[in-house]
């Protein structure tokens, strides 16, 4: 491909817009998407076309630099071509690992899962007839960090980019969320912020709310307080029972889940403060 | 009208449902509907026609009480005729208490809107068409108790029966929430138990959800933590300011209302511990 | 299990509910759930719990059969420990059944599938882990009655209950859909009526609409006419390519499915005229 | 207000986006505002900030004219600050007229309501307290186009930009369709293409549809087939009566007509053959 990614955000000044566009346009990049969003700040995501691009890409980004220099931006331009590298981190409940496997099989989800690591042996066999290894890494309350170091010694040598946390019900160590800041995305089986934290579902329950929910965001290192990406609700009322929201929440998490991990591969997300700005979250 | 509607809870026993459809049948009272919910207790709502029920309610209020003693149910039989009679609470947001006068002239609300009460006259000229009184009683946090004391001399005279906080933005005290028990409805603009409290828009904005709610709720003694009727959201994204939140905001607010205010006077809300069991909720 | 359910639909008539409640209770027959509806005609669903019910079940059949017969009834009456037995149909595209084999895996719809169909070879390996028979039987414009014998000789032997057309793009024959009247569910892809026929999301992209949706529907003799079960939608924009309305459109199709083949399975479903009763449709 | 928009369409070409951008920067307008969509043409809308944008737009569009003839663009640059000139037409139905008319009074329709008319007289106590004129002109199938020639006689002295059809249950001729081109917005009560034409809701009721809808487009001289600006709906099932989907019907036609008066009119909305692009459709 052809295609190439740049997504910035800097100060917000006059004219940023018409730099960018004019240094593409000097270089023959054709814009197919622009899109840009300002608050306080300014940000920018731009794809292009353009003739060789995966070959010059280092060229241009050295051209570009003295540009983002000057308007103090925060940037990346990538290959449209590039396939992110994924590791899938999953407990015992397999709905959300099925369902991104299938969208990778299918093609629909374009990145390279490198790994699976569970802190339980059981969706192993789910995992295998994809050839995709699968990590049986044991933890507890005790063992917590010296599970995130064997965690790092996989994730390190594979060059993963981000992680997913499709139900891994396990606290990641503050050094880990840092090492892949605005990386690692969790599925949280609540429209947050409501029932943050531990049995979501029964609370809902409990609360006798008319809808359930459930939540994409990054994490940091506060349990559940990252920045949100995506969510989505279902209508439920008192005929539900605890055990009928999760058989409906399941259908809300794997679909949420499944569109921010689509929307941050593709680089149509980018953080602002504690919240995120999706470029066209189609 | 002959219409007539039976709504109990009691524990849960055998042989409830044929019991009562058996005593409406002997006094040949129709089946309209029935519907029914159980889970640690029993609940049950019943529409009938029955000639001249209007007439016949007490005799047949009396039959059934030892029926309804024997099962040491909570019930009421009333006709579907008999309206009743709402006190709306306001402050200076106007889009609730349009919304429900336009119901309520059109027909579609079928109650009585016997008074307007607020804290502030502004909205008196929205009211003054209608022909409803509007009572100003200031509140400051150190009159809250007298200004309460002068609203119950406002409605008990009145036979209130629902109290409707339209975006009233006050603390109503305990005592005036235990005497008016599940009859007393407010809108909060979140999605709770989201945001409860002040200036939940600013927060949700902050909070970067993707979604923002209204919930309409029975008040009780602790702020907006009482039984949900119902809750709706409406889809946002990084685009949309605090104004645009606060704008959107002001269609959901109106309709969860409008429906919970609906449900509330037909008689299909019933209160089950801090949930609530809305029969019919069309 | 001891959980038995009666579900029957007759003209409308006074103290049927009765009636049916008193001859449960007099069988020592505990009401769990019951539900009604009431427009030209009369239907209703009981769900009760009764011990030894499926040994005593035929007694209790003859019991109520002149009750039946004096209200013209419609009814049947069966142990909801008796699973459906399914043959799924598809072509080429597995999303819809992929999704239903991972439910019946999990667990999570219970029933037996017992034969998958298709026109083409290509999802054999989707089915085979199951250890679910595979029948491939290639179809043409002029083959079509004869596939439908070949149909026939794999479906009665099996006993089929209900016909899952999980994205089979052929037309079934009237007599097929008469023999198995309201047991053949088609997932369309598309809002019903709107885009009835082929190629619904091309049309859809074209119309501009601003939302995509799938329905589930009973297969009548008239192409994508019969009675729905359920429908689903999405919001769409200018920006979404007809690529992106079939990605979307999956996820609609196979959730709105599932939820039509769980209703279908649990006789919570009821056909009126044209029209569909899904009683406690969770 | 020194706010301009700038909305553009042309046959796709690269560089558009820079030469458009580097021409506001050379004026110093800063943009605040730019999106673009691309299918087999290019659209694009920005929204920028111009001191004293007000007396010079008459200079800048003189500039602007070279380089949108060279690109053989359909454009228009306005000021933020002009107010489009309304024409509501209505029938007996007022819920969408009140909705427009509060919405305009409580300032978030940024719009000159200059006249309502209608072929009733049902409407005119709902209009008279906004001192806004309201013409009776009684149509018939004979009287059509004399009607239409007396509508005009208002409409044009009074340099009306926008016809909003807020159930008005009349046809257009078509000679008025085209001086208004893309300049009448209808509001039908259905999910186009569903149910177009009349009595929708009883179609919707007898195809027993799970969701009902409403569709607000801009009037061609098809019925019902114009471009699609919004659309939205609410689930609905067996219990829902006609009177019922008509009840609910409304709050879904006033939300969806009013998004899309407030679309049109900040120049939102582009028609792209018979599809509309929205942006920033918040």
């Amino acid at each position: 491909e052809d295609q190439g990614r740049l997504v910035l955000s800097c100060p917000n000044q006059p004219g940023i817009v018409a730099e960018v566009t004019r240094f593409l346009y000097e270089r023959e990049a054709d814009i197919i998407q622009i899109e840009q969003h300002m608050d306080e700040h300014f940000f920018l995501r731009v794809v292009f076309q353009c003739d060789q691009f995966e070959r010059r890409i280092e060229e241009i980004r050295q051209q570009f630099a003295p540009i983002a220099e000057s308007y103090e931006m925060q940037w990346r331009m990538v290959s449209a071509a590039r396939k992110h590298r994924l590791a899938i981190f999953v407990s015992k409940e397999g709905h959300c690992l099925q369902d991104l496997l299938w969208r990778f099989q299918t093609g629909e989800l374009e990145a390279e899962i490198s790994m699976v690591i569970s802190n339980h042996a059981d969706l192993k066999p789910l995992v295998e007839p994809y050839g995709i290894p699968y990590y049986h890494v044991p933890v507890t309350k005790e063992t917590r960090e010296e599970a995130a170091r064997i965690h790092m010694e996989l994730l390190e040598p594979a060059k993963i980019d981000t992680i997913i946390l499709a139900r891994y019900m396990q606290i990641i160590p503050s050094w880990m969320t840092q090492r892949y800041r605005h990386q690692i995305i969790n599925i949280h089986h609540s429209f947050l912020p409501a029932f943050a934290g531990a049995k979501p579902y029964h609370r809902a329950y409990e609360r006798g709310v008319k809808m359930i929910g459930a939540t994409a965001h990054y994490v940091t290192e506060e349990l559940d307080q990252g920045p949100i990406i995506e969510q989505d609700v279902k209508r439920v009322d008192h005929r539900y029972s605890v055990e009928d929201l999760k058989r409906i929440g399941r259908d809300i998490e794997r679909i949420v889940l499944a569109r921010a991990v689509r929307w941050h591969i593709q680089d149509q997300v980018m953080v602002d403060g504690n919240r995120t700005i999706v470029f066209s979250g189609i």
